[in-house]
């Protein structure tokens, strides 16, 4: 949990936190404070199988039954129902960004603030000045829970990313691992320590390695197994990385790598420590990464990797007694399809004939000069020892996408498991929703992925839309552009109107008010007046859109904005 | 109901049924005299959406909403879980004949019927000598209830044949409707007057026309929606025929083919006239056969079709206070995917703009001789009128399947709509559960599809495996041969262990022995004895198989076995 977060709740919270007062106590505090419901569960874990849709689930199944003997997955006797995820098709710079085939910041958006928005977004709205929504994790927060993100995908990925975090593009990894330093989430682990030192360390940084002020705030951080099995639930604070970028695929893994299984347990461990609860998410990163490559041996190892840490949540939730898991998925990602070119069948005991990741071989198949060098490949790691010259030939030509040869390489594979594939991208097919503890009740049915964050907080007794509403009054997310030289510009219809302002305006001037301000601006001669001086401000039009300098803004508000230009994001105080 | 069967039924049930007792009393009577559960519906509807998967559910969903506005589906708010489809993959003649993916025969004897079969299979065991499975439609014409089966298909295909019928092959539809005149079975609708009628009829019987055996037997036969709409509750017994084969796509139909909603609603009309309850199964056929096609278009609006259906029979079940209904799929069909070539959309905005089915063009798009006239046929029925010369030589080449120009032009289509499709055949992903009424809890969650008819079973106190037992005890489906001189053979061995016998055999002899009575087989000389005395069977050994003559099997029993050679069945008394 993060202190200052925890002093200023303990003064809305009064006395129930403080004196560590039972689950109901701090639940109608709660209540009073927030308007939020009556808490269900102490605790809250929420498991997201990225990219895991209904054929992910039944290939899944299948391959365990057919690999194991075992006929459910850990997952299945929690089955409650199923969620719409398509993302929001609202404005962005004048037309519709996103569609009804959501991406993972979209679709976590929705899942962990309960707000739908456009994809890429991070847990802020689909405006031109976009406001933050709060995360389920940081309304735990300000309640003085404890808190965790677990992926085997980076840590600044999208998913853990939603809800901890807000910033207008996913891309933006580095806002993201700074973000999390201001968070208070006691517990990460997944990969991506690219995103947490520099470019001279291998990293992604332009600004600096932030580990050390990760430590400084109390974080033991942690590279592999051995250091992860060395930690107590006396490190409250924990940042493990186990990847530069991703964590390694299931079949790909050293044995430092850990499984998402032994993450999630060890963070339980942790988190489990703190008196006033926990909300934690773990997330299957990679089922995700190996539909998008359309690796199914490896999607479906990831999925039972994912399945595993679903087992581990719930034994925890059932010894615990005051836990609800909820599951679901973001999406479905590459189309799969479990059958192909009109045969009812698919070679599921060809399905654990593969023996790593095609992303492993990706740079050694683009690398190959001859036919006999992709035959090589391909056989040390297959059961395929006929490949065809077609075969060969298809891979050698890629297959258009960005995956190139390993594209290819994982349709010749599909094309013999018998599966298929509509492309690389994601689907807007709906997931599937498990859960168990007093939640399930909440997202049972046909619901909108939004329910789950919903649910969540009534469950928790949590108010979202109160921490929003702080979050709101801290940052705007507006859209920006660069001038050339150099100076950072704002739209100025969309800001003064986020800052609570009014513009008027037509092809010759626009009028900004602002509280008792007003500037005025020649759009014929680019020059400005602050209430009724001259002001130099540059005023730039660009396809008809007003942009100024923030200091304009500023001085409309009477009070200092500040740029914050790593998270992309004006500080309102 | 079947009249000869309830008389038997009455005997058993004793006075509970023939006096009009109280659902409860008569459950209690079925339990006293079946051993099955206290019922809690006294009727029970089952809708079959075939090949309706998690995506046609999706699409059917997201079409509605940008056509109609309307975000949720009639049956989204019943959604209660989803259940594996896998075929039984049992031996038959010595090699695996079915796999993971199921067909509509192997998977409606499963939700029928509670027992997984082989593909093709229409409520019978997967063995070379096969048993008969009871259906919950043959299990409530034995308890007196009236009964129902309603499609869009032809009524003689395979989802509605499992419910009434037995018979080897799916193919054998001619057998199909020859038990349903047997079955009791009440109200009959759909398609598929082919199999009622003799070839010299447009018809595809070789024997004769049964449609006179039908009036006899007191049903009202009904081809149109005018006659349709005629009935009133007093036609007790009805049979509609609404096309030759499957009843006309959605897009596709005249004035006078009545909607899949206009049959429900007529025939629970009818069947609810029955003081003992009933038991219905109504089918979205041909959703499927869209499927198949890939037809996106016509698939939705089969979808919605049936959505509408669902609306009725719920509608029914809320206002008559005593019904279960349950909804499911059999499989999925083409693998279709929300998305392709990893485009984050779906082109909902030309979903509807196709006029006809793909079906509807089949044959024009096949006699077309030049690119202008494909041109034309295209542009006539959809929106596109910038066919590329690719495109039109993509629908001349055809696809490569039994679909030809029609598989390329839904290729072209599909393409545009940003749809996917692995193939034109089914695949394995688990389908959707809905259910309303005591069903409900009974098929919530992860399940198989063998509990959709064991929870129908037990929800209306009724007892599948007594009426099994009663079907087994008149007829077995054996694997047969024709000899050359034209005489019907069956494997020996296979058919002694049906019996209850035994066979001994090694390469020179075998040994039948039922009760007292002994064939013995010189399989060298092929001649035979039975008792010791010389008999006059043909001995025929086929890849290693011995065949007899069903002569040898009656006089091994000591009672006639009669061959029923239009359902492929030995009648045992």
């Amino acid at each position: 949990m993060k202190k200052l977060m925890k002093s200023v709740v303990i003064g809305g919270l009064a006395a129930a936190v403080v004196s560590g007062a039972t689950l109901a106590g701090a639940a109608q505090s709660a209540k009073t404070s927030g308007g939020a419901a009556k808490a269900q569960s102490k605790n809250l874990i929420v498991l997201i199988g990225d990219g895991m849709g209904p054929a992910q689930i039944s290939a899944a199944r299948y391959f365990q039954q057919y690999t194991k003997g075992v006929s459910h997955l850990n997952l299945d006797p929690y089955y409650v129902g199923q969620a719409t995820t398509y993302a929001d098709r609202g404005e962005d710079g004048g037309k519709i960004v996103s569609g009804i085939v959501t991406d993972s910041a979209s679709a976590g958006t929705a899942f962990a603030t309960g707000h739908k928005t456009y994809n890429a977004g991070i847990s802020v709205s689909n405006e031109d000045v976009s406001k933050p929504f709060a995360s389920i994790i940081e309304a735990a927060e300000t309640s003085g829970k404890a808190t965790g993100l677990v992926t085997t995908a980076r840590i600044t990925h999208a998913t853990p990313a939603v809800y901890a975090s807000h910033v207008r593009s996913r891309d933006n990894e580095s806002a993201i691992a700074s973000q999390y330093l201001e968070s208070g989430v006691d517990v990460l682990m997944g990969g991506g320590k690219q995103f947490f030192v520099t470019k001279d360390e291998k990293g992604k940084r332009t600004d600096k390695n932030i580990l050390p002020d990760f430590k400084a705030e109390g974080y033991t951080v942690v590279e592999n197994k051995t250091a992860l099995n060395a930690l107590t639930s006396k490190n409250s604070k924990v940042l493990g990385l186990f990847g530069s970028s991703h964590v390694a695929y299931v079949p790909d893994r050293t044995a430092e790598i850990p499984s998402l299984a032994t993450m999630t347990s060890k963070a339980l461990n942790i988190l489990s420590a703190d008196k006033e609860g926990f909300v934690m998410m773990i997330e299957g990163g990679r089922i995700d990464h190996a539909g998008h490559a359309n690796d199914l041996p490896t999607l479906v190892q990831e999925a039972l990797d994912f399945d595993a840490a679903v087992k581990t949540a719930i034994d925890f939730a059932k010894k615990n007694g005051n836990t609800s898991v909820v599951v679901t998925a973001d999406h479905e990602t590459g189309g799969l399809s479990l059958s192909r070119d009109n045969i009812y069948e698919i070679n599921i005991d060809l399905w654990d004939k593969q023996k790593h990741s095609s992303e492993s071989l990706a740079a050694a198949l683009e690398a190959a000069q001859t036919p006999e060098e992709i035959r090589s490949i391909v056989t040390a790691n297959t059961w395929i020892t006929d490949l065809t010259d077609e075969e060969v030939a298809q891979i050698m030509e890629g297959d258009g996408s960005s995956y190139k040869r390993e594209g290819a390489y994982n349709a010749v594979v599909s094309k013999r498991l018998l599966v298929g594939w509509s492309g690389h991208g994601h689907s807007a097919v709906d997931v599937g929703v498990w859960a168990y503890g007093p939640i399930a009740e909440q997202v049972k049915g046909q619901v909108d992925n939004t329910e789950i964050a919903k649910a969540g907080a009534s469950i928790l007794g949590l108010d979202l839309n109160k921490r929003s509403a702080e979050l709101q009054s801290q940052y705007v997310y507006p859209k920006f552009k660069i001038s050339r030289d150099n100076k950072v510009l704002y739209p100025a219809e969309a800001l003064i109107k986020a800052l609570g302002g009014t513009y008027k305006g037509d092809a010759a001037a626009a009028k900004l008010t602002l509280q008792k301000n007003v500037i005025d601006v020649n759009l014929t001669d680019k020059t400005a007046k602050l209430n009724g001086k001259a002001a130099s401000y540059i005023v730039d039009i660009d396809n008809g859109v007003l942009y100024l300098p923030l200091s304009a803004f500023s001085q409309l508000k009477g009070t200092t904005l500040t740029w914050d230009a790593l998270s992309e994001r004006i500080k309102l105080r």
